[in-house]
């Protein structure tokens, strides 16, 4: 099994690594700081297969980068960690763009709407790495439990690698996923992160935080 | 039966006007000018409840008023039908912001996104109308045949006033529309707009032009 980073301690973060290593995998969960207390504790309570480290050691131990960082910190993060560990690996890319800076409902960071996104920055970024927009259109807790959705859930996914695209897919099988639709190219991500400005008005309008789509087709 | 304007003669338009004229409504379908050849072909095919106009008469005609114009095009159109003449109508707002200047994909107007719609512009401009968003997140077939997708589809709709919105709700469910979500005030229009990115992706993905969504909650 290939061995798996974690870029972020927040609840996104905790929750994926968390399943990976129930999964048999071993994860290391990177944080700006190499004593930060959500991973020590997150380590602690997850046995042998889960260490914590910095960024940069996160993604130099793992062979799959899960990015569960805030979209407003994603770059900066990846900078940190050092662009240059991500060659050759898949990052899965979870984040959002979103500005809670001018209060409900959220917006988009300018800089990664409607002409680019987070998802193609990363790529651009980092052009040896694959990067793989997945998981960021419903809630932590769906992410790793579909099961849970009222009714059967459709997982995006995009990327400009067929092989990437593959891997990831095997882990959302591995995480209950039934329902996976690959939307094409990196380019896919722009909708697929400006969806959070429907999931936002769906959690409202139904009070529901595990409120999912399932795409007809 | 309250009587309907709908602006635009394009395919969106001619499938709305048809629909609503089977319906048993009188119809009457705006354009430029009042010998607009698409609209008088409609009005020809749809007997004596079709009838056409410039979009100043078919607003002044209507009670309820379906904005099938492109989303490019439809501030011009509003202020060329007269901005008085929508005062305390219901306004059914259909439009994307569709930029195709740049090829695919295409992206949305800049001045109709994150922080504002075309929804909610349109509802500042005519303070004394009650704009409800909806349609505007399925192919044109679909809108008024939701039972030609492959599994039971969600409408959202969102705006002000909640009469308004319980009208068009009606109308929907006349198109035969069974699961209709109700996101909020216009505000909601901002992700229901933004979408179109997403079905674009959703359409080249699955190559079904009637590909749809349902909300799990």
């Amino acid at each position: 099994m290939k061995k798996i980073g974690v870029l972020g301690t927040g609840e996104v973060g905790r929750t994926i690594a968390t399943k990976l290593v129930e999964l048999g995998y071993e994860v290391k969960m990177g944080s700006r700081t190499a004593n930060n207390e959500n991973a020590g504790q997150w380590a602690k309570q997850n046995g042998e297969k889960a260490t914590t480290g910095t960024f940069s050691e996160a993604v130099q131990f793992g062979e799959i980068i899960f990015n569960c960082t805030k979209g407003e910190a994603t770059m900066s993060v990846f900078q940190q960690a050092g662009l240059d560990f991500f060659d050759g690996k898949i990052i899965v890319d979870q984040s959002n763009s979103l500005d809670l800076s001018n209060g409900f409902p959220p917006t988009l960071l300018p800089q990664y709407i409607n002409t680019t996104s987070l998802g193609e920055e990363i790529q651009k970024m980092l052009p040896k790495a694959y990067v793989v927009k997945t998981l960021n259109t419903v809630n932590c807790e769906l992410m790793t439990n579909p099961e849970k959705s009222s009714g059967e859930a459709t997982m995006l996914l995009c990327g400009n690698n067929a092989e990437a695209k593959q891997e990831v897919t095997e882990i959302l099988q591995q995480f209950g996923w039934k329902d996976i639709l690959d939307l094409g190219e990196i380019v896919a991500s722009r909708g697929m992160e400006m969806f959070i400005t429907t999931w936002v008005r769906l959690f409202t309008a139904t009070n529901n935080i595990n409120v999912s789509f399932k795409i007809n087709r």
